[in-house]
């Protein structure tokens, strides 16, 4: 029998494991592709909501709604089938269950306690399993970076955004700021809080220019948490960041261990936390060194004076600069989309 | 006769136009391959130093060196052939006495008013005279900007260079700033300069930071004029930037009109002017409105408080704010690359 050529399966189950986003935090965007001897597409699927149905039981309920049949197939996955009993039954007695030949698997499962598990269960059942090339492995993690954070740190993947000028200003010296950036990336702003679990702010921001930091702008099938640090309990109950749609939390009064606080979101299954805060909340962010991820919208405007993306401590000398690396330069409409990460 | 593809000679010509840069100004960056029918190269050639040969004369000169009989033969110019007569004859007229039966040109000269005589002449002679698609227009204009800016504006082409952090910083608050890029963009930063006919900054960066600003991690035929605004006559004789290799003018003392001053400059054959200054002197160049481009380098890190990229006038709004676009924004060792024009 010809080897399989799995590749574009696999292209096709994390585009549909990205259908996942706003979907099914906090478990993981996984998507699968049911493949017969011949390469054609039997059943696909993804994750659903949380308490719902996997990626694999996904694939296998649609194989059976176009009545194909699924035995000596290869399934095709972007994360290890789960072997645990949760919310769900484990994936891995589906796949058991229906007769598939073979598992082609993109990334193990990124807890160290349970990784290798899956594999091993579905090899004890007699299902040939294969991990997919390091480019497939690379993209199903970044697709679940948050996922994977949370369940190899305990904590999500903290990605602070900022909108800014050429020279570094996110507003005027009065704080305005409407707009800075063009309507790309805004509508692509919402788009990376819509993968998040939660969006984070300050009450000086919310004080400020009482957002709604809610997914608008792009179409989402749950909203983020929104979360607003209040030491001094200052919070109007005006605010328009307790409003529906979506759910928000007052951390406060008291201030907040930005560290015990990530680890409690981490508790709670927030996979990716946005930052979308004023320069005081930013600057501990990154002085505490607990970002992950700079998502930078950068204009193509000088201000001059004007508010900074973030309030810093001194730095003894430029070597003492905590140091970045570019993971992405891209146009978005007239401005750039910057993504670093810790060099 | 079939008609020759022209394409491949075009892209070789404006590659020699290339090889002109930091040797031909202020005459402009010209390159020029003939071909015989069958499109064998008989000859090429690109601009020399001021006074000396221009590209049409070398690639017959070429030519004649390798035995090839250019009769009938096709001639590709990145730039229409002169007319007049300057410190060399009209390159026309030596096209015309070669017997050269066709000429491609990619760009007509920039001069208003002489666009067109070169043209005519070929005509008139009996050579068919052919103008190239606009792209390689546009790449023999833009290899040319500064030329094209003093013909048509009578001052050179503005470019300031800077080189900062993400926070739009050039320096911490006491001025130390080396070195916030690195090696490949303090190299690029050098092929820029040796682009320019003059490099140009202020006497508060001569005091503070003793430049050179000559050309010193690219090879070159020759330095850029050096050009120190000192207003207050403040310049040491000491000074660096004052040393061989290459020229260093002093404007003051007294202050100098920035426009009168390009003015100045273009009739004086600076083409492309390279500004990198501090921050006073280039706010005032961009509050002006005199800045053809914006050369930034942006390095991955965070400054906080420090030096800005410029001292700019208050904005009393956002609309206010003088409009950019980007026009590159390429990753450069572990820079960024960034080049602004006027929106």
């Amino acid at each position: 029998m010809p080897v399989l050529d799995t590749s574009a399966a696999l292209h096709r189950a994390l585009a549909l494991a990205a259908e996942a986003i706003g979907l099914s935090d906090p478990n993981p965007r996984v998507g699968c592709v049911i493949l017969d001897a011949d390469g054609q597409e039997l059943g696909a699927g993804h994750t659903q909501a949380a308490g719902q149905a996997h990626a694999e039981v996904m694939a296998l309920r649609d194989a059976a709604k176009r009545g194909r049949d699924v035995r000596g197939a290869t399934a095709i996955v972007t994360l290890e089938p789960c072997s645990h009993h949760g919310r769900t039954p484990p994936c891995c007695d589906a796949l058991i269950a229906a007769g598939i030949a073979r598992v082609v698997v993109a990334v193990q499962d990124p807890n160290p306690q349970v990784a290798g598990q899956g594999l091993a269960r579905l090899r004890a059942a007699g299902i040939a399993v294969d991990l997919a090339e390091e480019t497939f492995a690379d993209a199903a993690r970044e697709l679940n970076i948050g996922f994977f954070s949370r369940m190899q740190r305990g904590r999500p993947f903290v990605r602070l955004k900022s909108a800014i000028s050429l020279d570094g200003r996110t507003a005027l010296p009065d704080g305005r700021s409407q707009w800075i950036t063009g309507e790309a990336a805004r509508a692509d702003g919402h788009a990376w809080r819509k993968r998040a679990g939660a969006v984070l702010t300050g009450i000086g921001t919310v004080l400020a220019d009482d957002p709604r930091l809610d997914v608008r702008l792009v179409p989402t099938a749950r909203q983020p948490l929104r979360i607003v640090l209040d030491p001094q309990g200052r919070l109007p109950a005006s605010a328009r960041i307790l409003q529906p749609p979506g759910e928000a939390r007052i951390i406060g009064p008291g201030r907040a261990d930005l560290s015990t606080l990530l680890a409690e979101l981490g508790a709670q299954g927030i996979n990716e936390l946005h930052v979308e805060a004023g320069p005081v909340l930013s600057g501990a962010f990154i002085d505490a060194g607990l970002v992950d991820e700079l998502l930078i919208y950068q204009a193509p405007l000088l201000i001059g004076e004007g508010r900074p993306l973030a309030a810093l401590s001194p730095l003894a000398g430029l070597a003492d600069a905590r140091r970045w690396r570019f993971v992405e330069a891209t146009p978005f409409g007239q401005d750039l989309r910057l993504r670093l990460r810790p060099a």
